[in-house]
């Protein structure tokens, strides 16, 4: 008999903790397989670290097939979930191959996506602190911009170069200004022609104190010592919008300052709102044992469920969206899962956090633990201590504490690791006789001949002939499939050696839908290439 | 009176030893200046330990501030020189800014570009190890095969997924088979549907042995030692193309692979060729003192350079492009430069290594030093702590040391950074009366408006009255100043908050160039747009 498979979609807190759980609860009489678009796991809290180069990349991940052994992985982009065929669908590989695996019971630990809209100019302009990649590019952004301000000799532009602005008082806000500060002053050494009161940095928060997820003592802590190492803050104020150049408030003023920091502003990811699930406060909503509302099968925890807590006055509570929660929602859908699977009843979720920790950078942190409030070196260094502790290996652990250990005494790095801006426009190259895609395929971009020959043939329902198409050199294809969102009908084959330029879907879509030329141009050639009574007429374009 | 000032081009071994030397012989007498396109220093032979993630990419790279004190360092992408003006011109910041700094003493380090031109596809298909993005690109691939590998249910794909192979049998090509070989071996326990004989690893070589810059005995060590591996050398054959499913040999037979890094292939850089000086074998020829033919104040050395040696039985000799060869070099032209600047006769350039090292991967190397040949686990710590002592600073080297060390025997880690695959098309935001554009700048995109509304103002010689042009949805601009790559004229204004998606430089070009449906459009509108005497019909399209 096969064993039931449990299938959880996504990778951070929630649905690591979930796998990690089930494995030790089920041994091996459950199936478990995780689908994440990365194949690690961040420690969120620790990219602010990342980005001021306290830490190196490595050290704020773990590779989720080393966390979770005993877990089938894969690296895979989900798409949907096919409730009634119990399936969810996903997009794997360089190609993207839309693939689909069944499952018995399915967790939803997606968490949320950036949502800026809330003010114009912020998804054009602002930087956030979601991922690697985006500690990666506020590190490359501000090491670039000191570089350019070493060298510039326009005044009203270095001044805008060297001002630093954050959105958000919470963890994130306050840990990212820290140690953007810190890491700043440490490196302005080698930039000349750079004073240290040239720098400004500027933290903006809606509420009237910083960390309002800690008590107020502590709040007050981090605000004053940031405050004393020079950070402006803004209190009771809100980024109205943003360009490149300039920060707009609500206060009427706005900042110079070409980087922008973004630490809030959240929403249900596409795949979130395509469940067919009524979301509430944009999350999945559950009951007291985390299990969706109308789906037996199906499970959420982390940031994108809305979870209840046990209310004493009536009053409706609901989780927190922390990692400390996360991984107690983990246990509790673990448990539930393999309670149901059994036949037993599920457990009611329930949990108060013995704890905070927040780091303020420059070896200064703030933290309520066990009723004790600790502030300082001693409230950074349990922070520390926690994230080592929770890292896979004595071996990993001592390499870590021994490279935080070095940050102490060593030179900052300032090394920009170019962007390599990947171009929208790529080249591929066929080979005479390649089969370039088959039917069913989803298309990746805009193709264009640059040289060679391909032909096309899609079977024609009640015709014993294929429509043959021709593409050579300035002819293209794909525009059809991207801007309907269908899969490929027919086979492309190269005819001859050929050499193409695909423009990616998404740019595809975004030059098509602003740029109106583009788009009277498809219409007008849709039925001229498409149309199936012309597939007689059609001649040859190649040689 | 002001010191002479020495600008250097060019942040490699050659730039950098170049800019060190001339500290060293002429202390605060010259101001230097050095230009590079990145702030650090690579050492380059680290870059496949930094795709293996033997290292990681801090430990691979010097920042160019902290290893040249007291040289002034530009980061900017140069752009050509004035030789009668005697000044470079170079684009900096992020809006790429045409400017210029003039020289006494021009120094060329510029390097060399990767010219793949020589076989079909290799241009579209092809990893490179140039730099640290190279690095990075490749170690991402190798992990993502290995993800899609493990879950793929299609066994020719996965065959193909699971073969590598690398071009070219010298240093680069040796180095980087090794440590790709080990990494994936060392990370397979963490794919368990992957089994190490479904591994391949090919190295094609066009000449009869590998390292050919090294005593034969010891390219026949390094050949056996691989070949004992596991890895497939093929001797005396060429690539002849490659696609993104197959890579050709000059033999007639074809390997399913989707990953090949080639390690051949050079040329002189678009500013190379455009410095109006007569390049011999695509490189600047230089006389014996290393200064530039026909050019009293320029001087030439490394990949960039055709260096004569001195020659006994009259056969002309050069210098190879090696890292060696290239700090010799610096050392000669800093001493020349100081030289002729006291008005004392230049020193010829001669060298002769006193030996070479070559790693393997898995800990083992082959070396010739002081005529003694080693082989094996000595010669790859020799190669080691040769690195270690160019690092500055003793923590730095107490930090990479023990980080090596730590190599032994921790896990190797196998997270995949995503590539961030930015899109092409970006959008801006501008606030009204933002000054988007000055005349004489260089466009960096092609801009389409998607809402609100900007004016363009240029003046029209012998009139009183700008030529205007309104600019709301669905109407562009930049398209003129790429195709003809001018610059701005006028100055351009945001007349409302506007939203601008933006597509680059160099993909606006490639579409263009072709999609012939886009290059009808332009050449149909541009008459429309710009022809002066249609300002005055122009009306406003904005409300």
């Amino acid at each position: 008999m096969p064993r039931p498979r449990v299938v959880i979609v996504g990778g951070g807190f929630a649905g690591a903790f979930t796998a990690k759980y089930l494995r030790k609860y089920a041994k091996d009489s459950i199936e478990i397989e995780l689908i994440n678009a990365e194949n690690y796991f961040v420690f969120q809290p620790l990219l602010p670290e990342v980005a001021s180069g306290t830490i190196s990349a490595p050290d704020a991940v773990t590779p989720l097939r080393y966390m979770l052994p005993g877990v089938k992985f894969r690296m895979a982009e989900v798409t949907h979930v096919d409730a009634d065929a119990k399936r969810v669908h996903f997009l794997q590989g360089s190609r993207r191959v839309p693939q689909s695996v069944a499952y018995d019971q399915l967790v939803l630990a997606v968490g949320q996506k950036t949502n800026l809209s809330f003010a114009p100019g912020l998804a054009e302009h602002s930087v956030c602190m979601r991922n690697l990649a985006d500690a990666h590019q506020l590190r490359n952004k501000i090491i670039r911009r000191l570089e350019h301000a070493d060298v510039t000799e326009d005044a009203e532009l270095k001044q805008r170069l060297l001002t630093f602005v954050v959105g958000g008082g919470g963890f994130s806000g306050v840990e990212t200004i820290g140690e953007v500060a810190e890491m700043v002053a440490r490196t302005l050494k080698f930039y000349p022609n750079i004073a240290t009161a040239e720098v400004r940095h500027v933290l903006v928060q809606r509420g009237p104190r910083l960390l309002e997820e800690l008590p107020e003592r502590l709040g007050l802590y981090a605000q004053e010592k940031l405050a004393a190492r020079g950070i402006d803050i803004r209190l009771n104020t809100s980024i109205a919008s943003a360009t490149g150049n300039d920060v707009y408030l609500d206060d009427g003023t706005s900042i110079p300052s070409c980087l922008l920091v973004t630490t809030v502003g959240n929403g249900p990811s596409t795949f979130t709102t395509g469940l067919g699930i009524n979301l509430e406060r944009g999350k999945i909503p559950v009951d007291a044992n985390l299990r969706a509302i109308d789906r037996d099968d199906t499970w959420a925890l982390g940031d994108a469920a809305l979870i209840p807590l046990p209310s004493e006055d009536g009053e409706p509570r609901f989780a927190p969206p922390t990692a400390q929660f996360a991984t107690r929602e983990a246990k509790c859908v673990a448990k539930n899962i393999v309670r149901s699977l059994a036949g037993e009843a599920p457990e009611q979720f329930d949990f108060t956090p013995q704890g905070s920790l927040a780091s303020i950078g420059n070896y200064k942190g703030v933290a309520q633990i066990f009723g004790l409030r600790l502030s300082g070196l001693i409230a950074w260094m349990l922070w520390r201590f926690l994230y080592i502790g929770m890292l896979p290996g004595f071996a990993t652990r001592l390499r870590v504490a021994l490279n935080w250990g070095f940050d102490y005494f060593l030179p900052r790095s300032i090394v920009q690791i170019a962007n390599q801006t990947e171009s929208a426009t790529l080249y591929r190259y066929f080979a005479k006789g390649d089969t370039v895609s088959f039917p069913g395929q989803r298309v990746d971009g805009f193709y264009t001949v640059t040289e060679g020959c391909l032909e096309s043939r899609i079977p024609v329902d009640g015709e014993a002939e294929d429509f043959v198409r021709v593409i050579g050199p300035g002819d293209h294809w794909g525009e059809r499939s991207l801007s309907n969102n269908t899969t490929t009908l027919g086979t492309l084959t190269a005819t001859d050696n050929t050499r193409v330029m695909v423009l990616k879907r998404r740019d595809f879509n975004n030059l098509r839908n602003t740029f109106p030329a583009l788009d009277d141009y498809f219409k007008s050639i849709n039925d001229k290439i498409y149309a199936p009574h012309l597939r007689q007429q059609k001649e040859p374009t190649c040689k």
